[in-house]
């Protein structure tokens, strides 16, 4: 099934199919990402482009609370529904980009988490439909200012600052998402390790639920929520996001 | 000064100029809002033209208990800082639009804003240069479901259902945000009626305050919150917004 990432080409982003090759991984650039995938005709290499995060979102979904053994580990009761929010697209960070801590004096934490990225639009989205709404899944972290999180009743800025929403590098099609592993390795060692099939909303619950009075629109995330071990960020460390047999996201932290 | 508007010409979203003549309001469609506002040279009347919300947010900040008389009404403590979240840009109306009830069995209010919309982006602005980064304002609707911001802890959810972002219909630049009233007229009756003086984050501090770690581009809106008076919405109700001299929006309410 079909690989996709974003990339600058010639001064503009451009979506491409990845070919992953035993000389590294070729984009193959396409026409349209949602309406028409098919190749263009032209490549790079990889290694030569500087990688994008694989989508443009309008609206960047933010989903608390999604399995029960974080929501424990914060003190917090599970939802009844699906407890959403939105972070800033002006929080996407790519594979790669640096994480600037905003408050260096702040505790911040990683979150590692399936993002979902749609494909097709729609509203009232029944639940057996949602499938079809999904274009692929990719790697994400919900960077989270505990400092900010914890003096306001609000989460959005603690969770939009610049460059707290690491997402790619690629979108994955055709994955089985009730069986995928969720992992942060923070330099090196396994500090999260959950599984989507402890989600307490499954992916295609919380398409039908969100969609009931908020239109989906192609291109738009849903970051499903982080499993228990979320833990500080110090400048230098270097993070892992490895969701299945997905290629990890990493990024590094500068904290000054 | 220059107000500005947006709508369907030639099957496009397209900027322009207002003119108000003894003959109605005229078009000037111009070339670029933000970077290049001057006039193409084509022009319409405006009541031939379809009217869009007057910019296309990727950022629809929001900001909570601006006003002290609203926050005691629904017993909120004064937040320390600006206290702010994201509605979805895909809830916006424009003028003239209907604002359809999601929930009918739900209490769903009217909130009316003062809206700021950014020219120029930045980073880290100092509250004594903010103005320079503010295109205009537009009045504004917060609509909220009262029954899903009190079952939910975040209050994106109940605040950006479609239709719940009603934004319009001009905006007005060279105004001096100090000295404005912001008014709900509920079919024809006034309903809320406070004034931009009493507001406890000037435009100027949120911009500033916001900026600090999340940047602001061109065409993001903040919401600035809303005075004492709010109340429910129900079927047919014809909604006002009047912010200071600037033309009123004007919504209908459907709920069935």
């Amino acid at each position: 099934m079909p690989v996709y990432g974003q990339f600058f080409f010639h001064d503009a982003p451009r979506h491409a199919e990845i070919e992953f090759s035993d000389d590294g991984e070729i984009a193959h650039f396409i026409e349209d990402l949602f309406r028409n995938p098919t190749r263009s005709g032209q490549s790079a290499r990889v290694e030569e482009l500087q990688i994008l995060p694989p989508v443009t979102p309008r609206k960047l979904f933010a989903i608390g609370l999604n399995y029960a053994a974080h929501a424990a580990e914060h003190g917090n009761e599970l939802p009844e529904n699906p407890l959403m929010w939105f972070k800033a697209p002006t929080a996407l960070l790519a594979h790669g980009g640096e994480i600037e801590i905003a408050f260096p004096e702040h505790k911040t934490d990683f979150e590692a988490e399936l993002a979902l990225v749609i494909g097709k639009g729609g509203k009232r989205i029944p639940e057996a439909d949602a499938h079809d709404h999904i274009l692929g899944v990719t790697p994400a972290q919900d960077i989270s200012d505990r400092v900010i999180q914890r003096g306001e009743s609000q989460w959005a800025r603690a969770k939009s600052l610049d460059t707290y929403a690491p997402l790619g590098p690629y979108i994955y099609t055709g994955l089985d998402l009730a069986n995928l592993s969720v992992q942060t390795l923070l330099n090196g060692e396994i500090r999260q390790d959950g599984h989507t099939r402890e989600m307490i909303f499954s992916p295609a619950r919380l398409i039908s639920f969100l969609s009931q009075a908020i239109t989906l629109e192609a291109g738009d995330v849903i970051m499903t929520g982080t499993p228990e071990g979320v833990g500080p960020l110090a400048d230098g460390d270097e993070l892992e996001t490895r969701i299945g047999e997905m290629k990890p996201l990493r990024n590094t932290i500068r904290s000054k």
